[in-house]
């Protein structure tokens, strides 16, 4: 019945197979305490890999080629889209000017650091031709963290400051890099002094505010049409397909207009977890948060699954078969200037961070810092993409030297998410070895999306709602907003959000009475 | 980013904001006794196509050519698992073999009319090289009826007789052209005798067999499999992902095999529905509920609005735009031996399945047998993809017997979609007035996924649990069978279920205790 060949079945066969077999192993695997559901991935992927090219005597199986438009288009969306739905808003916002720091000047240091490492080191070492752009595009590439291992290693709900640190940098560091990395390949080497500078540095804000303008607009518009609409009333499946369709567009626009397709699809999800979720059916809410969560976990294990397969494509090895010595050591050094330009930002925009804050809960200790530069370290999805996009774009995958950076590349996001990623479980125990503390100071959240806010007028988590009404007490405007800036901040949003925006959009305590729709419960729903 | 082009860019944006609208648009014409989903979305998508032709002047839009690929893959098998994921499935086998009757015999006759019909015709008429194969091809491509649109026809709950022999000869009927289909292309006419008849008659049933089978396999499996490990102990996501990838292989395994993928993933989704779906956690059962049920619509959506705009791509209409009365004609000669077809299969083997019932409400009557007859008349994406196949298959569609059968296979498709289809619910509702009525007689199951029997133990629904009790009382083995089959067959199936398919695979009252999973409560979570 196909009119596409028998081979690209027997793939689609194969890879479905191995996810269903992922999802069951990952699951007896879940108790160990090295395994994470990426490694596991990767080391299934990495044996049918090896058995393919057994069977088929060693050649070239094009149908497990990595394509970037796969990864962009089909398997990223959903797992940033659900970052976005289900991270505590709280604790995002209240870090939010440490994870600007930490994804924006963190990514232009590590960049910074890598590049001209990697100039230093390979100059001296004949590993093929080499531009000035190229290496510029390394120090993108290998400054792209894996925001989807990240978040497999640390708990949301045990380490919630982490977490929030971490997994937002994560996201401004996706966004970083790919405005980096394009900036490079429209780079004029002749004319660059300080203007060409800030240009860039315009552009970068040029993008953030205006990826972030298109995600929070898709998700207001989502959460206008439910609302008005009442979409409930006759079918709770035109909800959930509303939500879906709207989020996914938001990215594909972001794509269209060369935004940063990562940071609108991830506030678009922010801003459906604070307002469209709360106005659909309770079938609806429950049915959005499972099916949005199974996507991005069948997404991260087919990401992992795929680049386990291609790392073993036969032939990107077959160039550089002769100076395999030479590969470990660009790998090597490779990893050791990821370790060195992270632990250069880290450590230091750390102090700057903990210089703004006073009380010591708030404060990133050093022990929390060798987490987060440790859980930064792996490397991805996002940079087997732009490796891709760099030395494979001219179709001269022969040439030796972009031979050697495609090899290399998947050594080192092999290494960093096989051998740091197994490292990470236990050095997170060992450094932060009583999480169930931590959590009590950090006021965590139910693990539900609910509101940034919780709303003042309330008959649920009453306790909650006191303690963040303490904190928002009345400042007094302008002198409050030079002492507590963040709270006085919070203080005012939260004034318009219950002011106008609640009343228009909808969200926590604005549900419509939908006839035949339960009323909102919060208490066993969310097993 | 992206390495694809910016035109597919486009297209996807464009896609994905119409299934938005289709979707708000579908729900405000909701109350409107004309529409409906389908054809909504058929004239969105021929008012788009209508906008690309004349905004690029008149040029073939090639982002917009129907794919058989994207449909067989991607669109089809969530409507069919979906369908028989919440097909009432005591209706669908209670009727089981009026439903058999219906799609292969009648199928068959339907196909022979319409073959015969259009040889007698279109010899006449000039209308370029057609074969006897392609005569064949065009009374199977002819065959196929829409069940999609079918589904939205009709309604579950208010004429469940009805719904299920017309969507379950649907399904059937599926199947049926699809090997018909395949039959004709290794089709050899000088060869041609009875055995070779027994053959393909054979073919047909071991096809229908295996395809059974291995769905019924595939959906077992996953209740096994998520019985045995317990997936809901840690993470809900994790049992819906594996029953949606076990769906998914079932029906790739099937497309892997040549056997009717249609089939296989219908039955998987019955089983699942019957066993897996009482395995999981009460969050996972919702979530399934609604996820397949929404994913069902949106590649609804998209079937339609493909074929809408892929109508008015220009290059077919090129080739014969000196002869559109002739296209005229024989898309309305075509209109004709379907409606003469499906009459001549319709009113006969109603008959032939009155005669097998005793009680009067089992019986099909008159007004009944006009509205199956009607339902069935709309050919659909089916169609469509088997009239590309058999008329591109070789690159000649610049021929103009084959420019002319895509343009009427195309015309067939609009006019039967719209046509038809707005004049069925008001014909539903003048033959069938009271479909109130209708319901109370034929007792009418709550439209949750439930179980093929109410289990006997059972503190809900006690009324039906007892009716089904009386249905099944002792029967005396031999004789039973002779005067009243089904009903002892179902005695013995459930003695079987129960006994021994329920305790190995789970199903409904033997939901292992999960740790922090609620209990099974029925009451209101189906909105």
């Amino acid at each position: 019945m196909l009119s596409s060949d028998h081979s690209s079945v027997v793939a689609i066969n194969l890879f479905v197979a191995l996810l269903c077999g992922c999802v069951v192993i990952g699951h007896l695997l879940e108790e160990n305490r090295w395994m994470n559901e990426s490694i596991t991935a990767l080391i299934i992927g990495l044996c049918t890999g090896a058995v393919i090219l057994l069977t088929t005597g060693g050649q070239s199986s094009h149908l497990l080629v990595f394509s970037e438009d796969l990864f962009f288009i089909y398997l990223l969306p959903p797992i940033i889209f659900n970052a976005g739905f289900q991270v505590k808003k709280k604790q995002f916002f209240r870090n939010f000017m440490t994870i600007m720091l930490f994804g924006a000047v963190g990514t232009l240091i590590s960049f910074g650091i890598i590049s001209v490492g990697a100039m230093h080191f390979f100059k001296k070492m004949n590993i093929g031709d080499l531009t000035i752009a190229d290496y510029l595009a390394i120090g993108a590439i290998f400054s792209a963290t894996d925001s989807v291992c990240t978040l497999q290693v640390l708990n949301q709900d045990e380490t919630p400051l982490l977490y929030s640190l971490v997994f937002g940098e994560g996201v401004v560091n996706d966004a970083a890099s790919v405005v980096l990395f394009n900036a490079i390949q429209s780079f004029d080497l002749s004319q660059f002094d300080s203007t060409v500078a800030l240009h860039y540095v315009g552009n970068f804000l040029y993008l953030f505010i205006l990826s972030t303008l298109l995600g929070v607009l898709a998700g207001l518009l989502s959460a206008y049409i439910i609302k008005k609409l009442y979409f409930g009333r006759h079918s709770t499946d035109r909800e959930v397909a509303l939500m879906m369709l709207m989020a996914y567009l938001s990215y594909m626009l972001a794509e269209l207009f060369s935004f940063s397709a990562i940071l609108t699809v991830f506030f678009c999800g922010i801003v459906m977890s604070h307002y469209t979720w709360h106005n659909v059916t309770e079938s609806s809410r429950v049915t959005t948060k499972h099916a949005f969560a199974t996507a991005s976990f069948v997404a991260e294990i087919f990401i992992f699954l795929y680049v386990g397969m291609d790392a073993l494509d036969i032939e990107k090895w077959n160039v550089i078969s002769d100076s395999l010595g030479k590969l470990a050591w660009v790998s090597g050094i490779l990893l050791g200037l990821i370790l060195v330009g992270r632990a250069a930002f880290v450590f230091p925009l750390s102090f700057i961070s903990n210089l703004t804050k006073k009380a010591s809960h708030e404060k990133i200790h050093f022990k929390q810092q060798v987490t987060i530069w440790w859980a930064g370290l792996m490397r991805g999805a996002v940079s087997m993409a732009l490796a891709y996009n760099q030395f494979t774009s001219l179709g001269h995958t022969q040439m030796r030297g972009n031979a050697m950076m495609i090899t290399s590349t998947i050594s080192v996001v092999l290494f960093s998410t096989v051998v740091f990623g197994l490292l990470t479980k236990p050095l997170v125990r060992i450094l932060l070895p009583s999480p169930k503390h931590l959590t009590r100071m950090l006021s965590s959240e139910p693990s539900t999306p609910q509101s940034f806010f919780v709303p003042l007028f309330g008959n649920e988590n009453g306790s909650e709602a006191d303690q963040s009404n303490q904190n928002v007490r009345r400042p007094n405007s302008l002198r409050m907003l030079l002492t507590t800036p963040s709270r006085t901040v919070h203080y005012y949003w939260r004034k318009f959000d219950d002011g106008f925006m609640r009343p228009v959009f909808g969200g926590r305590g604005f549900v419509p009475f939908i006839p035949g729709s339960p009323t909102e419960r919060n208490d066993h729903q969310w097993e």
